[in-house]
């Protein structure tokens, strides 16, 4: 009926323009019973239980066998970590694929077979729960006892095929390969003929006494190889160039050519090729975000278009205003934005929208959400008035500045004075009356602020709730400290009582008055730029972060297969060795970016397999991870940099700016032509005209 | 007189255009006299002296007294270095400062006396010449016994003061300074932060045992901020976090923050910053020379149209062909182009020229060499054709190459088996028969090239030559071991004779085969893409290269002079003071980026100044200079990628790129205005109109 087909519109218009704001394909199911599984798929609590279900899976990974999750990382002093029960983990495994089942049932439903079939993440995606799934099986069947488990590697890819960000990212990565692929080669090139060189250079000789050099680094040629390997890193440097050195001069020669061809020329190359890769990255993936709304957009605005009440217009489509308030009603969206729509809707006042009136409409979602900060309180006494100029006044912020900085220098004169005391002649009297009565000079300050400008207008600030929130707790830790310790006096160090002994509540105080410095921020230009930029680029770094974990998990997982076996906690020859077992299992959780180096040094006797897999993980972690976060670095900083003298501050109004919002000015707007080409194709609408 | 007045003019056109060719500027004196000065001072000889006598001043620091040629480094084996007499560098030092005396004199004068006051880099000049010769003189009068000679480090000020390219340069990196000093602060908080926090973090704890962190890192404040910087330069990591990460592993998250905000994100600002400085520096300086040529042919074309043998012309200013042509005979420059203006003037075929037609005459200079490669002999039997085909064919080039990949492999394949074995063991035969073949083999290859190209064509060809002249060494080599040792035999281990040892011999070969290999270069695209761009990049570099060397050299002596009596020749102990020592003396003659990350750590116990020195260094040497370094790099390379897409490889046709040709369709033609205003502001030379 009418009805039926006009609701069915309605939803439609509801979903699209939800996909607009998402940022979402539109190319989707549009039967009511299919946009009702949409809805309900990108429902926040669906989202929700499915990003927890990939924490869950991936965090298995600390509570497994090999596992280690203790305070200390020496093998030598740890207790035996827990040992989960066969089959706990196992279960939540299969919990976590029976959801993971659901997801790709529901995606492939939505897109539509014929989609699916194109779609190559879906289809590894099945793959990789079915190979999961049998390894679960096979797992069970030998009670826990076998010892590969191939679906641990393969679960980081659950967490790369959830992020469209992710995927974005991991096909730009893959477009440079090429180039990447082809300075790798150079590189090997050159190691190559290096190390050939190295070996006629270094030979050994009749008298023992001259080859120390060879006996060092250059005995064989993986020796050799090795060696020049670990100069490229820089770590073994000087010390391999020394016993040559120490001959004859003139063989520094040799290791300064190796240095400056490969670490300065094709190092840095690397860098060049990659941020000339990745220089539009940004821009274009912003743009093809803006490409989706506008699309989500005028899909709505189609679907609209051909309600029944609309009158046939042949020239130009419309939208009347009532069926638009009826979707706005359905959609979820920002509540701000929502309330802009409706007021804009109203100045109008005309019944009937073109599809360029709806797309203004909307483009309310582009803009700056501008914060204004509430007002100060209106005090009628004249004192109240003077003292709200004071203490509202930017000087009062920066004496609180100074106080702070003192307060550091007094801290830092404490700890030189100290040094090399004994914990037992240590007194505890003079850092804590000096604690004392700068905690009281912060809280006096808070409250004289709060008094000037209201609470709320205080708390609007984000500098005001760090320092305020800062300030709460050193009081805290100061008032529970003299409840426990009493009032310090000299000669104050009294016994261990309660949770911290004194010198740790003394010392944990510190750290926060350190940390509590850092409100200076803000009031530095310089530093306030750099901060920003560090934030965005922190933003636009998630999906590099992603795909890092990603792998950094498949490797500490490898690593921790292979290498189980090598750990022989007693015995003072394999302290390397364990060592080496400390550090994987490390990698789950931090970065460290030149442990690789420490590490091919020390692996040097254990086997080939640990080298392989080391100079692959120096080469991904280190060179490759680095050298985008550079490109990224620049890309983002020199835009901003740019753009620093185009604009000017608005006092008391603050933008928070998107990465979207940062490319404003360069992004092109979609043509009608485009957009409407592109609707034609959608694989499930079928447009009247 | 008339005669007299045209001879000033020609004269001054010939010195204008000669301004023009080798970019210089055009504002010096322009009377008879001071044009023949200028002429004679910038005549190829004059200049030669010139530089000649900077290279001896510089020079002088590898015999002067606490200097160390010797072969060895290592200051318990070496003989002592030999010690001038007083008074013979002295005198030699005397006759530089006489040159230098006439030169500064000879500038000044030419650029006239109101010109100088506003040169800053004469008066300076000036100065350390004053300032060298009374140290000189202090010196004499010591009979060469006093510790301080201030002259040594001012003496690469002349190297400096010589090169307009390094001037400019450094006007560029000096504008940079204040936001390379913002995030030098930066990293400086960044640090005495982070150096607060540890302190506090890893205090003295009661339980010996548990301190580890605290003795080996960070038992006071020097030593705390010295683990820290050293972190930052990522020499010490991970060993500085190993106690505390084995007594719990949540203290890595102290490491962590602090490598990831120092490293990767302040580091890399400093990159973004100079990178973002940098980005118009080569595109403003090839636009400074550009406008600098336009002028001087511009400055030409004024004084010739005053000449008094062209008919006065109130509309246009001409210049008659024979007085252009008296110019061009007087003026040295390329016979290339002399003769392509030339050329063109004869196929014009009129008798004035227009400023316009001027100009466009000697845009010959600005244009590409191409260097046509002599064509190949015919020849009349149709054996002799098949065989040109063959060889001239580019699969015998690559048939070569495979060739010399299996030569390289055979030496490789030697190299593992030989590794391990007595140098009394060894058996040359093996290997001296497979060169030998292989030398036959490239002879032949050598040969039949030339018979297919002839011997014109072959040569003009660069990789042809460096494969030829290798091949030719190579093949003396063999001879001559033939000639000494006999032919090779199973076995064959003949006793030393002459001049090397057979073995020495054969490692020559081997050597000079590796690096005979890179002939492969030219025939990769991607190869010979990055080799054009690094020599482009060396051709860029220059003037970084002589910062750099100026910066090295008065390093170098600073170091020497601060540290020459930490040399305790004998004696355990003081083994990491003379290899330091050593380091000092090895910096005059080698860059060594992370030299000071080793020092740090040794030097620790000596005193505050090696410290203050070190630290210096290493921001100036290694974090600005590789960031500078970085910069161009990516400046040269993003602008050559871009542009490889879009030119034509043109067969049998060379061009001979410069970077103002690089820049070609980018740079801006200065107007006519421009120059006439600048014209106008000469302050020597009067324009009739």
């Amino acid at each position: 009926g009418t009805g039926a087909d006009n609701d069915l519109y309605i939803n439609q218009a509801v979903v699209f323009i939800e996909d607009a704001i998402q940022y979402r394909s539109i190319n989707h199911r549009v039967d009511s019973r299919s946009l009702w599984l949409y809805r309900w798929y990108y429902s926040r609590t669906c989202q929700w239980i499915l990003s927890l279900t990939i924490t869950i899976i991936l965090a298995l990974a600390f509570i497994e066998k090999p596992s280690s999750l203790t305070v200390t990382s020496d093998v030598r002093y740890r207790l035996p970590a827990w040992n989960p029960p066969c089959g706990l983990t196992e279960s939540i495994e299969l919990l976590c694929f029976l959801v993971f089942v659901v997801d790709v049932s529901v995606k492939s439903y939505l897109i539509g077979w014929e989609e699916f079939w194109k779609n190559k993440w879906l289809m590894a995606y099945i793959l990789t729960l079915i190979v999961s799934l049998t390894d679960w099986v096979v797992s069970l069947s030998f009670f826990c006892t076998e010892n590969m488990r191939i679906r641990r590697i393969l679960r980081p890819f659950f967490l790369l095929q959830n992020s469209s960000m992710m995927k974005k990212t991991l096909k730009s990565i893959n477009s440079t390969l090429p180039e990447m692929a082809s300075v790798v080669l150079l590189l090997a090139v050159h190691l190559s003929l290096f190390t050939m060189f190295a070996m006629l250079l270094f030979a050994r000789t009749k008298d023992g006494q001259q080859d120390k050099e060879w006996v060092g680094y250059f005995r064989n040629l993986p020796d050799s190889l090795t060696s020049l390997l670990v100069l490229l890193t820089t770590a073994n440097n000087p010390d391999v160039m020394i016993p040559a050195y120490s001959k004859n001069r003139a063989y520094s020669i040799f290791f300064i050519l190796f240095t400056v061809l490969g670490n300065l020329f094709l190092m840095n190359l690397l860098t060049a090729i990659i941020y000339n890769q990745f220089r539009g990255y940004l821009l274009k993936s912003v743009q093809s975000s803006l490409f989706r709304r506008r699309l989500g957009i005028r899909a709505a605005f189609e679907v609209l278009s051909s309600l029944k009440d609309t009158p046939a217009n042949a020239q130009q489509p419309y939208v009347s205003v009532g069926a638009l308030l009826q979707v706005l009603q359905k959609v979820e969206m920002d509540s701000r934005c929502k309330q802009a729509i409706l007021r804009s809707l109203k100045m109008c006042s005309c019944d009937q929208l073109s599809a360029a009136q709806f797309q203004k409409l909307f483009e309310e979602l582009d803009k700056d959400a501008i914060k204004q900060h509430p007002p100060s309180p209106e005090y009628q006494s004249h004192f109240m008035q003077k003292m709200q100029f004071a203490f509202g006044h930017p000087y009062f912020g920066y004496l609180g500045n100074v106080v702070a900085l003192a307060n550091i220098v007094s801290i830092c004169v404490v700890l030189v004075m100290d040094a090399d005391k004994q914990p037992s002649e240590r007194d505890d009297f003079f850092l804590g009356a000096i604690n004392c009565f700068f905690i009281l000079y912060y809280m006096l300050e808070m409250l004289l602020k709060i008094l000037a400008m209201g609470l709320k207008r205080y708390l609007s600030y984000p500098s005001n709730r760090f320092d305020g929130l800062l300030t709460v707790i050193l009081l805290l830790l100061e008032i529970s400290t003299f409840a426990v310790y009493g009032f310090p006096h000299p000669g104050w160090r009294p016994e261990f009582m309660g949770l911290l002994s004194l010198w740790d509540m003394v010392r944990l105080v510190n750290m926060l008055i350190v940390f509590r410095f850092l409100r200076i921020i803000p009031n530095m230009k310089f530093m306030a730029l750099v901060v920003t930029t560090l934030l965005d680029l922190v933003k636009n770094l998630r999906a590099f972060a992603g795909i890092l974990v990603v792998v950094f998990y498949a490797f500490a997982i490898t690593g921790i297969m292979l290498f189980k076996d090598a750990v022989v906690p007693l015995g003072n020859t394999s302290s390397i060795i364990f060592q080496g077992k400390m550090w994987f299992h490390g990698s789950l959780i931090t970065f460290r970016l030149r442990l690789f180096t420490t590490y091919l040094l020390s692996v040097n006797l254990i086997c080939r397999w640990a080298k392989i897999y080391f100079v692959a993980w120096w080469l991904i972690s280190s060179v490759i991870w680095v050298n985008l976060f550079v490109a990224l670095l620049l890309e983002n900083f020199i835009h901003k940099w740019d753009r620093r003298c185009h604009r000017e501050p608005v006092s008391d109004v603050e933008y928070q700016r998107t990465v979207e919002l940062m490319f404003r000015d360069v992004l092109e707007e979609p043509t009608e032509e485009e957009l409407m080409e592109k609707l034609h194709q959608h694989p499930h609408l079928q447009l009247c005209r």
